[in-house]
């Protein structure tokens, strides 16, 4: 057998790789993640054990991984908010598209296996804000600041927790079971912030 | 040996419950949910294996227990929201309080065990709601209709709506370490959410 040459086996390890990430995504929607295995995912993805423990040190890892890899292969079309000069519209339409992925089944079961392994494993927690959570909120960040700019919000607006109290409601309803994701609570939610940032008018 | 008579069976089995509780809700403090078995609890509370699964079917059903079983006694104290007449301050004594509870290391590891079995367990998940999430949400909606009555609030105000977008980012900024848990951070929320519920003034 000749000996191996680097770019076959980086192109292999690229296919193993991608197998596993499929393999778990795939387990974790049919089975959830309560059930998936190591043993399972190798079997599926036709690899050996030692090859995902050589990657990823625990299952959580894994799917962690393969939530992210999606993720990652959207973030392209995701980084900005839409900016039709017209604040309101422009969260409400953002807000749909969101309450629309957590109704999502697929969406929601793989969102249900990455919140569970996230309470309890600190560590991933830290690397999911840095790698999913930080560029999202940065991205209603630079929004909400050209809303300001523009005169829409109060120059004094706290704009940070504006955004956490924006979208908080939808992860809490989807996870605590508190009342129907639609569009018309979405809708109530922008309607709400937006008053409470609203810059005072000129005889205050 | 006499027949045993009933109220010496249903006190013993009282303190097996009594006994099975206390022992879980250390062991998830000391170990964590992840590495709670029901051997574990078997052990520290001094039964059998099978005496736990006569009265739970899982380990997270016990958790879940252990978890109402303190929320149980407290609901004498939490059930109403002071009302001082003045919406603000009520809310805002309210809201540090309850991040000073999600600060608190025990709280927190109980409750992040809670968390994760509910995104697991969907039955859990609803009984959850009636039992604990409920009576609290509906203490907040008889806080907020007072505010409304007295004026503080606009008559047309979605509530409900304006209860969670109050509660939900304590919960949210706790799960996924968007930023510090601060009494800062809640009154900022209370601010917001206040101005929006804000009624009209007379010229509107």
């Amino acid at each position: 057998m000749p000996p191996e040459t680097t770019p076959n086996r980086s192109r292999r390890s690229e296919s193993s790789r991608r197998a596993i990430l499929d393999a778990t995504y795939g387990l974790v929607l049919e089975k959830g993640y309560a059930k998936l295995t190591i043993e399972a995912i190798a079997a599926r993805a036709g690899v050996g054990k030692q090859t995902i423990y050589r990657w990823w040190p625990s299952k959580g890892a894994v799917m962690f991984d393969s939530f992210l890899d999606v993720a990652d292969d959207r973030s392209g079309e995701d980084v900005a908010l839409p900016d039709t000069g017209d604040i309101a519209a422009d969260l409400k339409a953002v807000l749909r598209a969101t309450v629309d992925e957590y109704n999502d089944a697929a969406y929601s079961a793989r969102l249900r296996a990455l919140n569970a392994e996230l309470l309890t494993d600190p560590k991933l927690s830290a690397e999911l804000f840095e790698r999913m959570l930080a560029p999202g909120l940065a991205a209603y960040l630079t929004r909400l600041e050209a809303a300001r700019s523009a005169g829409e919000i109060a120059a004094d607006a706290d704009l940070e927790t504006a955004i956490e109290v924006l979208l908080s409601p939808i992860h809490y309803r989807w996870q605590l079971g508190t009342g129907p994701l639609t569009h018309a609570f979405t809708d109530s939610i922008v309607d709400l912030v937006l008053t409470g940032l609203r810059p005072p008018r000129p005889r205050d």
